[in-house]
């Protein structure tokens, strides 16, 4: 079961309009309202902010408490399971600052080749440090928001609709427990809280114009979607394995202390369609490692910050997690099943991210789904 | 008169240790009480932000409301205006998303020679959209606070405190009223409530081995410091000018309706002397030019939203806004009146980043200050 007692993702949902979004996890296909049932007003806030500031033992108090009261207390529990179909999901929790980094040697090798064709695919930092950058908190919205075409300016005398619109299928990480201006931050599992399915929308005609010196802005700023479900890290202790080996040894700050690469399985569907399976597991860049890299410089976590992996993109080419690499910038177009071809995204289109991970027993935990249909530029 | 009844910039203050912070504007060498002058509970929030967002025609009857009270009910005004000496002055607005351009050519210009001697100093896409990129809003602090020096990546296999630690002179626009996901902000004046100094502290050798090809990240990231005081707009008319020429003409996104560069004269002092005099009137992207590009793509503008000039640099040496251009790099330290020489900050070095502006009549309005001590690296 992909909802089971071993799974219990958190997310914020409300009843029917205009009822105060509250926090519940998914149970089956239901929503247990952690306000009513576990009697604790921090759930009958808006957002999981205010529990994930709580820290690990209280993630893993409640979590127990609330497996129990599923296992035992049927009775009392089931008055407060509300159907999926009679909710409204919002975005789990308030972004404070949303960090993307770049973590899948593939990924950045594929665009190294495409944009660099007659140097070397990776520049010289990229297995010194997790290449990373700020994106823009405030346009993180949930999925199911429609995603505008973004307009914009995609050279010397050139405005309009972007006309190379993709995805990146990412992985996020959600920080719980903050730290003070000036420390590094502590162990990964004692900071974050869990983790949500990303899509990074992102205009490439825009941002390969804008990008020098400074990063992409408008090509990414117009929409990233988040899944409605944050998956507590308790959920993947049967999905943890050993990063990947990296060569050169990174510095000591950087050292991995325990295995937190994740066996974690996307699934990039374009209109019902699966167009690739991007496999975690083998990025490059672990999350405890990109974690420690952010703050090794003195800047401070809040509660509520983000911060995805990059493009999942594995060694196949079944396996890649963007368009622009599934069409190789556009010069291999890939065919839909219903006889289209794409090399990006049409109005209308609608791409869903979903992932899953080995849990315990043979079981199988859903990470949920990130998804968003385009809509025509304005 | 610096602070007078036509500048009334707003802050955030306590009175003593423990007291909830809460809003004011700066008149001469006090606080005037807002919440208790004005019987407004807005004003008893810890931030400018309920405020702001209430929108340009509350802003302006606030205003003038203000000056009213000053000007004839000065025997009731007086029990609310508490000395600056007795109040701890706090972050002014809870920031949302932080942006910072580059619009100073001479800054990048600087930059362009220094780091690609042999190229053109300006990148192909400078003169045709103000380039920016996100930083990070979670560590935006209040003038004073201590700057630890940070410790990083400086290339390959080399890992320390930074040995380029520098600062930019900027300028910061405040947003007032947001707008929706997949909407173009309207006029300048009808989003921006103010204006504030920053010091986008930047550690230039961390940044050169980091930045490609994702921009800016933990050489800024550790720290951006900005002033306790937010000038309103309406304290700026008399400094409004014509934006400096552009070649080639933006595009129509980006046209001018109004004039809104901006006579803003800063100051750069290292340990109290003056080292540079950086004139904001001379760059070439406006701040309503920031904002349409900045929201040209349908992303979303939050109360609270930061963004900043850039480093401003103007035409001469001693109108150089970073050490780094003070100095070329190091090339050509340059000396302090004690005798010593600085390329870049020492421990213990103390930066203070002033401005002014012509008022109505005459008169001068201060910007206030913003001010940092660099701590050692830890």
């Amino acid at each position: 079961m992909s909802w089971g007692p071993e799974n219990l993702p958190y997310g914020v949902f409300s009843r029917q309009e205009g009822q105060t979004p509250r926090v519940g996890v998914r149970y089956g296909d239901h929503v247990l309202d952690l306000a009513e049932a576990l009697h604790d007003e921090v759930f009958a806030t808006g957002s999981l902010n205010a529990f994930m500031s709580r820290g690990p033992a209280a993630w893993r108090a409640t979590r127990t408490l609330i497996q129990n009261k599923l296992s035992t207390d049927r009775a009392v529990t089931e008055g407060h399971l509300v159907p999926l179909d009679q909710v409204t999901l919002h975005l789990p929790f308030e972004v404070a600052d949303y960090v993307d980094f770049y973590c899948s040697l593939e990924h950045a090798s594929n665009l190294g080749r495409m944009f660099r064709p007659d140097g070397e695919p990776l520049m010289p930092n990229w297995r010194h440090l997790p290449v990373g950058y700020h994106g823009r908190a405030g346009t993180v919205v949930p999925s199911g928001t429609p995603i505008v075409r973004p307009v914009g300016q995609r050279g010397a005398g050139v405005f309009g609709p972007s006309a190379k619109l993709d995805i990146e299928a990412e992985l996020g990480f959600v920080v719980g427990v903050p730290t003070a201006l000036g420390e590094r931050a502590g162990r990964f599992e004692d900071h974050v809280f869990g983790v949500t399915l990303v899509n990074d929308w992102s205009a490439r005609d825009i941002q390969a114009w804008e990008y020098v010196p400074l990063g992409p802005f408008l090509g990414k700023s117009f929409a990233t979607s988040v899944s409605p479900w944050v998956t507590p890290l308790a959920a993947l202790s049967e999905a943890r394995v050993e990063g990947r080996s990296q060569d050169p040894e990174p510095p000591a700050y950087l050292s991995r202390q325990d295995p937190w690469g994740l066996d974690v399985r996307l699934e990039v569907a374009v209109n019902g369609e699966v167009v690739s399976r991007p496999p975690y597991r083998d990025m490059y860049w672990t999350p405890d490692q990109m974690l420690a890299h952010m703050t090794v410089n003195g800047a401070s976590l809040r509660t509520g910050d983000l911060y995805a992996s990059g493009t999942v993109s594995g060694a196949e080419q079944t396996e890649r997690g963007s368009l622009i690499e599934l069409s190789w910038n556009g010069t291999e177009p890939f065919k839909l099943p219903d006889g289209s071809t794409r090399s990006f995204l049409e109005d209308g289109d609608v791409v869903t991210i979903t992932a899953t991970a080995p849990g315990p027993g043979g079981a199988v935990i859903s990470l949920g789904e990130v998804s968003g249909r385009i809509e025509p530029a304005r």
